[in-house]
């Protein structure tokens, strides 16, 4: 059983016969439960009875009601409510639009609206540009998904994917001050959703695809950028791929090994493999191999093959190495898992070079579990927050966005994304990396200017920003 | 020359030598120049001069830039800077996107995103309606332009329709605590608009059509309807359609007349005439004549028509009266303008039988101007704040939203628009009903929650709500 989470935290009302030792029993009931208890407040103190909230993590959904079951045997103790926090904190959204400004008087809104907005209507009209500067367009990006991919969930449909665009939504304000509005579409048509995506851009200073399935996701991304002049950027892809290059250039650092020189091994050949690898060979890695369930993937595989593997065919494995992905990691420095968990065993993992490094970053449950591997290679790291060295997209976004905002951004380069990845692997300072500290909680209040200040810089020097000045906040 | 307004006010930045006298120079050259002086705020007093910012309002942009160079032209004062107050304003736009809750711990990021989040988003996945409580889908409206027909502009395209559709957002929040976000498309194709619009439907709790020329909205707005399980509502169309009616009725009142026997002369046969017309004859109104600049429209009118025009051959105007706009009005008890400046003259006014009810709601320049004609006829409105009676769809689409959002609305209908102008119409007491006082101003706290309530009783008394009673918020 995993450990309790806030994530699944229960809040349950109890009344409770008011007697000395009642509220031990409910302690104590839960504790041996497994229940991780937090807040206990009271809520009315009547003659016989105390009611009471009481606040505790739980591991998953049957464990909580397996912990709401022993509290109902409690003698003297009612169930009188169960909520479910997560649920409740979900209660109508977790974004909202608000004004800017009041508009408490006539002479506000005929400012705000007619007739005084019509002259900054005509502004616009005249020079489009100056959309940037009277209109949110400046500040705002479209979480655009069509639901087919989301998390770990697959084809959910887009109000399935929504609650997750909204947190997006609140990350992307939260950390990085960025106005982001989430678009999910009820349509799976590659061309419907470029045409749709187009036709919306006015609005938006940047483009974030979110949780749309392999490989259609490439072609919505490269359509869009090659007609859009704003940045269009897949998370699932380009985060990922900037935030293992960062931490695999601290990895590399606390192994003393070079990247050009690496052997690197990965399992999952879909859209963030795919732009993982590239985005390592971009910053100069040379001994990629690429693996799915069938093992390496070579050129002239014929079986089990897609689009997607035929890239890593293509552009990777020059040997030509065959065999099972277990079986390609023997010597090699570099396990990067973006597939699932029991592609690879202790064994394929021991067989890796000295001073492995091992990117276990299936989620929820890692290609190989650091309890299980984490002694027998150097640095370990999940996408998971409770193991150390949390691979984690957010450490990206919300900057990356930033700072091509700030530079009125007309496209995403790759120049952008290794300074991002460079950025961050930099808030780790000399002194303080470690094989259990490659790479900077998404927390650090030092990350969000450091990527968008690197990504904004990038953007300037390869000609795509707007600005060449990046604009004070 | 218009009076001076808000939305044409400076700000200009003087530096005065600091001499007894020389505010009052200043001051006298802005008085002759005809501006209206507002704030006058010292920013520095330096050895010999003095900064000020003065702020006073203007025409129009020539005006204003006349009293600036009566400025420049007073002895010992040094023109700065200029700044107009509504460009400033629109600065980085009028609405953000902003969290509901803090993301500060590790524990509030498990419960908004990842991994709590994928409980709701299952949750909804298995039950769509979930994401009335789940998302903000309850609270959120999308208002959608292709920027064809913005304010009295014309085409101006989605960005420069973006400010309009800011400001509507704006109002939608400060009013009725409405969600809304600006959807400008940059497509003006019919099957493409309404595509987009359907795909983007999922977040959104309602469809705020604006500012789409005619006749192309009502076949967006139908087609929309039809697929869609939310309101569609365009506000060009119904929301004047429900203010005119709404004043309409109090007019009568004030006259001491019946619709049904009301002769009723519009100007105007376009999206908002022929929507106008519509609900007054589900409210009961029989004797309407339609009229173009061609004159009354009738049946078998050759010349001249479209299918808007059909629309008003077909339906009204039984006797097939034919003639001017003016020889119309010959006996009529109302006039309704949604047309343009100089449709009828002071004589076709003269002409209407007694009591005439006249709205001229033509903007910025009505059909015919209160100082002209209002001495003639009983009650007199326009669609200008600067007159008594102005007749403004900010009455209505604010708690028209709330009320259908608030019974999570499946689409909008007749009675809704029906209780909403009777709402509206009472919320001027018998007490205060007067010529000059038909309709309440937008900033009446009666109106919102007395819309709200009227329509979201219509829509479950029509069946068309999801909720049974109106959310408590």
């Amino acid at each position: 059983m995993n450990a309790p989470t806030a994530s699944h935290s229960l809040t349950v009302r109890l009344q409770i016969q008011n007697q000395p030792g009642m509220l031990g029993k409910v302690t104590s009931a839960l504790g041996k439960g497994g229940a991780d208890i937090g807040a206990i407040d009271v809520i009315e103190v009547g003659k016989s009875t105390i009611t009471r909230d009481i606040t505790f993590k739980t591991s998953d959904e049957r464990h909580g009601q397996q912990v709401v079951e022993r509290l109902k045997a409690v003698e003297g103790v009612q169930v009188v409510n169960v909520s479910d926090r997560t649920f409740l904190m979900h209660l109508g959204g977790k974004i909202e639009v608000k004004g800017k400004m009041a508009v408490k008087t006539r002479d506000d809104l005929s400012m705000a609206y007619t007739p005084g907005v019509a002259r900054i209507c005509m502004a616009i009209h005249h020079d489009a540009e100056k959309a940037y500067t009277l209109t949110i367009k400046q500040n705002t990006v479209a979480v655009v998904t069509d639901g087919t991919a989301v998390l770990g969930l697959g084809d959910i449909g887009p109000n399935g994917a929504q609650p997750v665009m909204e947190g997006k939504a609140l990350i992307f304000k939260e950390f990085a001050g960025v106005d982001a509005f989430p678009i999910c579409l009820a349509t799976k048509d590659v061309d419907e959703i470029v045409m749709i995506v187009k036709a919306l851009s006015p609005v938006f200073g940047g483009i974030n695809l979110e949780d749309i399935s392999a490989p259609r996701c490439f072609e919505i991304e490269e359509r869009l950028q090659r007609d859009l002049d704003i940045p269009v950027f897949h998370d699932d892809q380009h985060g990922t791929a900037v935030v293992v290059l960062a931490a695999i250039l601290n990895a590399l650092k606390v192994v003393k090994k070079k990247l050009p020189e690496a052997r690197i091994v990965f399992t999952g050949a879909g859209a963030s493999g795919i732009a993982t690898a590239k985005l390592l060979m971009k910053a100069g890695a040379k001994h990629i191999i690429g693996c799915d369930r069938a093992g390496a993937i070579y050129k002239g595989r014929k079986e089990n093959m897609n689009s997607m593997k035929e890239w890593f065919a293509e552009h990777t494995n020059p040997r030509r190495v065959r065999g099972t992905a277990g079986e390609a990691l023997e010597g090699a420095d570099i396990f990067i898992g973006l597939s699932g968990p029991g592609v690879v065993s202790l064994k394929d993992v021991k067989s890796m070079a000295k001073d492995g490094i091992v990117f276990a970053m299936a989620n929820p449950i890692p290609e190989i579990l650091p309890e299980e591997a984490g002694a027998f290679v150097k640095v370990m790291a999940t996408g998971r927050s409770d193991y150390p060295n949390q691979i984690n997209n957010s450490c990206c976004f919300p900057g990356f966005f930033r700072g091509m905002l700030d530079v009125r951004a007309r496209r995403v380069n790759d120049e952008m994304k290794l300074a991002a990845a460079h950025a961050i692997a930099n808030i780790v300072g000399k002194s303080e990396l470690s094989e259990e500290y490659i790479t900077p909680t998404m927390f650090d209040a030092r990350l969000v200017p450091a990527v968008s200040a690197a990504v904004a810089d990038a953007a300037i020097r390869t000609g795509v920003a707007r600005k060449k000045k990046i604009a004070a906040r």
